[in-house]
């Protein structure tokens, strides 16, 4: 039996099923979801991994109310795209905001702030965490062929550490802190790298040091960062505790970047922004091709950050392995 | 009997006594305080007007510890510089910040958060509220002659209010809120008018609201001003509830600038931030030769906000009134 899952599409011809993790209550692996049909200007994709983003916990903390199948990183191929066949067989990765086109936000260039915007396994949208999802058409990036799966399935985390450079100009003279090396800010570390800053991070584990050290990254104790001191900081690990030492870390005129989405409300102390004249720059997704680019150049390796690979038929532990202390990018393969 | 002021200088042959409103526990006027002896590279100045603003209140509030002569806005004449006899005579403003010109910050360029600086009647030097003030002849600067003292004694607060189209470009097609329409908010308003942005100020009170369609600004009531709608807010209230209303009314990637030093600690959505990727940009001083040009070729008539104005000998009566709620600009003659 077939049920209809968040994006309800009409049902096919022949409606197939397939495996994937749908979260109502609690996750719960599925085995009689529906092939879901892509909608005018979508395609159909067979994924083939997918990564367990700290997003995707969060949700299961209940961060943000979601019902669907989950996941949101990704590669795998298009099997079928009514209305560009050519593009059938294609590679791709795949940009997780579904938007409108047609309201302001997306008339002014902002379209991944879509006021009725879809986010693919996060909000209105079936995920990654199963066999086929759909998306339109123009979410869908190629990969380079020199590009290995493992590298790509990183890309949409990668874009999100790449929003930091297109929204803040980090200069290659300044001195930069990212606080926090799990999951995103090793990723973050290593775009910012690649803008001959000065740069530390504020590493906790052991794990976490020893890869950025293979690097060539610095890191730093929290006990040992020096206050006033950073141009830039970069909270990334979602902790108020995170919060507060990047913003001692910052010398007066600093920049502190907020990538993190699941800190919540948290006390701040708006005098000392106002005279220590602070910016502080709330950053999410970033730019696809850019994350490609860097990927198809080697500028930026991720592989060493898998820390585990499940098949989808245990995604259920895959995610309760990507919740465990120190763990870095679990995978799931859905082939 | 003359007593030693804040800043300690050391005491003329034939010392002389001023008047001056000093704070210790509390703000009292005083007729024995000593005339101060401009150190090298300072030069003394007679007070001629000077300006309540928020932050004294505020310091009488506590937000501050300061111990010595209040006051930062004013203008007044040079009446004797050592090093720069040539300058005797000439009516100047005076930047508040006297800084050292070696630490960090001030060789990065940012001496206004010089890591040794005193702020004139604020931190560590005594300030405006009297018949004579001292401060390096690199702070003070000369006031063209066809603006009157009336005007002169706002250059600080009016350098304030561009400090923020120094830090964030706001854009002539621009949606923009200034919520509050206090001493600073109108100030903020006229400045921000220059640019050509679509202006808009939420203010309260009948008298603001007539001050500012007077110049030709539009204002809204808080409860109508529309959500996510603004490219920039401006936070001039200092307290929590204009920030939540300024941090509603932005569109997503929209600027918040914080411009009030004494809104203190307080809840901060975070999340919410990273999600709508919203920037907060602390801001503080300014620069005073772009507030004089204003002045000087009449682009912001700042005169109209004066609600009154005491001689020295009633200070305390001046702090008294300003703090009255809705009165505007205080000033104090101090000749």
């Amino acid at each position: 039996m077939s049920i209809r899952t968040a994006t309800s599409h009409p049902p096919t011809a022949a409606p197939q099923d397939m495996r994937g993790l749908r979260l109502e209550d609690a996750p719960s692996l599925r085995t009689d979801l529906s092939v879901p049909t892509p909608a005018p200007g979508e395609a159909l994709v067979r994924v083939r991994l997918a990564g367990v983003c700290g997003t995707d916990l969060a949700i299961l903390r209940g961060y943000v109310s979601f019902c669907g199948i989950m996941g949101h990183e990704f590669v795998g191929e298009i099997v079928a795209a009514p209305d560009a066949p050519q593009r059938e067989g294609q590679r791709v990765v795949g940009e997780i905001n579904v938007v409108c086109g047609r309201c302001a936000q997306c008339r002014a260039g902002r379209s991944s702030h879509c006021e009725r915007r879809e986010v693919l396994g996060i909000r209105g949208r079936d995920g990654a965490f199963a066999q086929y999802l759909t998306l339109p058409l123009a979410n869908l990036q190629a990969v380079p062929d020199d590009v290995p799966d493992e590298a790509a399935v990183f890309t949409e985390p990668l874009a999100a550490a790449l929003q930091i450079t297109r929204q803040v100009h980090v200069r290659p003279g300044q001195r930069v802190l990212v606080v926090g090396a799990g999951r995103l800010g090793q990723l973050i570390a290593r775009v910012l790298r690649l803008t001959g800053c000065d740069l530390m991070v504020a590493a906790r584990r052991e794990r976490q040091r020893a890869l950025l050290t293979a690097d060539g990254i610095r890191w730093v104790s929290e006990d040992d960062v020096g206050a006033g001191s950073y141009d830039v900081a970069v909270e990334a690990t979602g902790a108020p505790g995170g919060l507060a030492l990047a913003r001692r870390a910052l010398r007066p005129g600093g920049t502190l970047v907020l990538k993190s989405t699941y800190a919540g409300t948290v006390p701040v102390d708006l005098a000392a922004l106002v005279v220590d004249e602070i910016t502080v720059v709330g950053s999410r997704c970033g730019p696809f091709a850019p994350a490609l680019r860097l990927l198809a150049h080697g500028l930026v390796d991720p592989t060493p950050l898998i820390d585990d690979r499940f098949p989808l038929a245990d995604a259920e532990a895959a995610l309760q392995r990507a919740a465990q202390p120190g763990v870095l990018k679990v995978l799931i393969d859905c082939r």
